[in-house]
């Protein structure tokens, strides 16, 4: 044994530290493996047909004057609202000048993410108007949770991204909200974040604080914010969605274009049907934003679940949206611009065994599908509604395995280990090996969630169920939690913007 | 609405019903999907060449006396009880004669299945002492517990056999065990099962029941039971499981060959390094059943976890194990012959948030590796140690969703549904179309432990956790429970068999 350690285990298990020290500091995922596809090219050339068969046959409506003035001028057939497009318009619009791949800078640029290719970026869930947790049960969220989450972000490593809606801060006048939401992603973190889409002068007021943030001119270059744009499935887009889109794409800044569709409901309920309805009503919006200002930065979103056709819930982690989601990223990898779907989603009301079945059901295979941003992926609870304390902390841990997974099979030697199973030998442990020491630290991921003891120890130490433990990480990494540094400067320009613009915002909205 | 209705809604409604009951009627899947692959030709070689480089330096170890004397007559280099092999050799043995694929026949023979190509088997989990429900909590399994999930099996179409040791019956005489749990899968169940391994006379004595029930000449040219033969990682086969894949083989049934390897014991801590070693040792006993009789069937399998380097104890749900599965499917496949891996598998001891996302970041990757055979699908809890009652009820939910996701994409004209799309256009919702009320009823897999009500719904019903509702539905599954018939001269033989043989057996193990 002491013959084994000699040779080589020091020098190897420096190596080691070193390459784990180098994947950690990435901010953002890369992977070595290839996506997993389920259609053939034939295949997803018929759903690329039928999306312009849509396009072409019956169009879609768009409550947004401006932007059918738009497609009136690039060559669609207007009726009104109804807005029809010569096959292949939409999709010769992006082609010829999406951006395949872009940096969102941000405030701290060791964190800035790459969006597109073979990269993966993980963000919270958005846009739930209760929160939930052991101790307090579900309620109505407020800006102290919204700072909470936006902190627990900022905490942990496995989230490259801020998010945006974390959580509907219900207590703050909905014409103010958004001022409140993108300075605490300024100010209590420093990865990127997501902006208001609610209107459009809210999405400019956040692409205005970003401005604040980075300077007018950055902007011009840079991509720094982003914002969420949802159709109205199916097939109808309307001004605040696309008016959103506008502005943020006018600034170079990135939209995210996503048709929101439950099957069953907003779309027939087969996958391909899902997938060409949504594909036509991408390239819609996508098309916008590049004739809005060619080159702007834009996200292929999907969001595709089912509905429960007894009870006309959502359902989640079934295994139809997971075909849906396949395809879908397909698709986008044809289209030439970066994708985005859903994390860790669930219908479940508390972080039981359902919502960690559902979750990873629709994790697993968003890892494996190529997907570029990945909202949603840690919080989630019952169908949206509910972003959970204690979820977010087991999802993130989900999180944090993505790395390895993607990293793929290390062929090296040291991977390979061939002269360790020779050397060890039959019928002897590997446990204290010169190769097992050399890599034990950055073997295997660790959870920080999972209980692996005995029964007995777990027993003794109270059996506790696994959201009891996280009820504990979540407390904990708010009590470590210390605000990243910002420029007095910077942080007084935020704050004297939204106490400007609060005062000019009505409490209610008209 | 009504005009569509009559457009071919009546027709469709009956055509997607039968193709509902013909998909239902199948006794086991088969994926449309390929499988996902993580390793290119040139990295399976290399590791494929490491196993042989393994089995030529450092051979194994086989205390099995018979076994080393057929391999040294097969040209083996054998020294004691280490025994070399020259390059190929144990690879040509196995793909000269080993099936591809072969069909297990049940006592009811519409429950056969095939095993191998691209059919998927799902089984119960193995072996666990200890059993636990929300009611009584963990304690050792009696046989009532075995029959109990030999029952709870039979009742689910999700599972297509009837698995082994479901638990032990820790209240039978070890020696005499055997015979009662074999009595009882084919007493109260018809579903294909597996037979003991626990020593050569045993597995012998599960062969001759089952030769009870199909007829001695019939045993001849099929295969009706199978065993489950783990190596004693690292490089070692003892007598207990070369002796009993010696007795299924001998008779033409199938041994399942598995080397178990918590990396980091068992083997060295990377994927390459346990994909190599696991092939050379699978490769040792795969040969050996095909000069035990050659065109036995045989089953390459594969249980490979991590050891949590702090604690010594096993982890699952990691993403270093999805790794190892996907290339040991590819190395399954390359050789030819069916590959089994381990399925909803987890450390927790209870079935909360750890357990569930554990037992599907297993077996959702499972699902996409092009998996033969997969033990451990249901039930599984503590590494093992406990067969949980709801945890069966969770992750035989699970394993009903497998058939959708196995089935792709339907691309059919019904599968595009681009009229549906056409006709209903924007704005308008899809819930009555004739499209949706021609398909709804098959659309979706319909999880049914799953709540996705509303929150104030869910709160009326008592706020029930995934594992409360699980509690009534074993319970339910049990209480409607019947027996399937069986001839009673054939009952009456096993019942004499095993009180025959129970008299010549100690109580204690020598």
């Amino acid at each position: 044994m002491s013959r084994r350690r000699r040779s080589g285990g020091r020098r190897a298990r420096a190596v080691a530290r070193a390459a784990a020290q180098e994947m950690r500091r990435s901010p953002f995922l890369t992977s070595k493996l290839a996506p997993y596809e389920v259609l053939s090219t034939e295949g997803l050339e018929i759903i690329e047909h039928n999306a312009e068969t849509i396009l072409e046959r019956v169009g879609v409506d768009i409550t947004d004057e401006p932007a059918v003035q738009t497609f009136r001028e690039a060559g669609a057939d207007v009726d009104g609202q109804r807005v029809r497009f010569p096959r292949g318009m939409c999709r010769q619009i992006v082609t010829a000048t999406a951006p395949s791949m872009f940096t969102q800078v941000a405030r701290n640029p060791e964190k800035s993410v790459v969006i597109g290719g073979n990269h993966l970026v993980l963000a919270p869930a958005y846009g739930s108007p209760f929160v939930r947790d052991l101790d307090k049960g579900r309620r109505y969220a407020t800006i102290e949770d919204f700072r909470n989450f936006v902190k627990l972000v900022y905490m942990t490593p496995y989230l490259h991204h801020s998010g945006g809606t974390l959580c509907e801060p219900v207590d703050v006048a909905i014409p103010k909200r958004h001022l409140d939401m993108v300075y605490s992603h300024f100010r209590f973190s420093d990865k990127p974040l997501m902006g208001s889409v609610t209107a459009p002068h809210r999405a400019a007021d956040s692409v205005e604080m970003a401005a604040l943030v980075f300077g007018e001119d950055f902007l011009e270059e840079n991509t720094v914010i982003m914002g969420l744009c949802n159709a109205n499935s199916p097939l109808t887009w309307d001004k605040a969605m696309l008016g959103s889109a506008r502005e943020y794409a006018s600034r170079n800044q990135a939209a995210i274009i996503t048709p929101f569709i439950l099957a069953g409901a907003m779309a027939p309920v087969t996958v391909a049907g899902v997938a060409a309805q949504t594909l036509a009503e991408a390239l819609v919006a996508l098309s916008y934003t590049q004739l809005v200002r060619p080159g702007a930065p834009v996200i292929f979103g999907s969001f595709a679940s089912s509905l429960s056709m007894q009870s006309g819930a959502p359902t989640f982690g079934t295994p139809e949206p997971s075909l849906t989601l396949f395809v879908l990223a397909q698709l986008g990898r044809r289209l030439g611009i970066p994708f985005r779907s859903g994390g860790n989603l669930t219908a479940s009301k508390v972080p039981d065994a359902q919502a960690a079945y559902e979750s990873a059901a629709t994790f697993q295979p968003t890892l494996l599908a190529g997907i570029n941003f990945v909202l949603h992926s840690a919080g989630w609870l019952e169908g949206g509604l509910t972003m959970g304390y204690e979820k977010f902390i087991l999802d993130s841990d989900q999180c944090g395995m993505a790395e390895a997974l993607l990293s793929g099979v290390d062929l090296s030697e040291n991977g390979q280990a061939l002269e360790s199973v020779i050397e060890t030998g039959p019928g002897q442990h590997h446990l204290g090996t010169a190769h097992t020491l050399a890599n034990f630290e950055t073997a295997f991921y660790r959870s920080f969630t999972a209980d692996n003891n005995s029964y007995e120890q777990w027993s003794e130490e109270g059996s506790l169920r696994s959201v009891e433990r996280a009820n504990s990480l979540w407390k904990k990494s708010l009590a470590d939690y210390e605000p990243p540094a910002i420029d007095e400067s910077v942080d007084e320009a935020l704050q004297e913007y939204v106490v400007r613009k609060k005062q000019t915002y009505p409490d209610f909205e008209a």
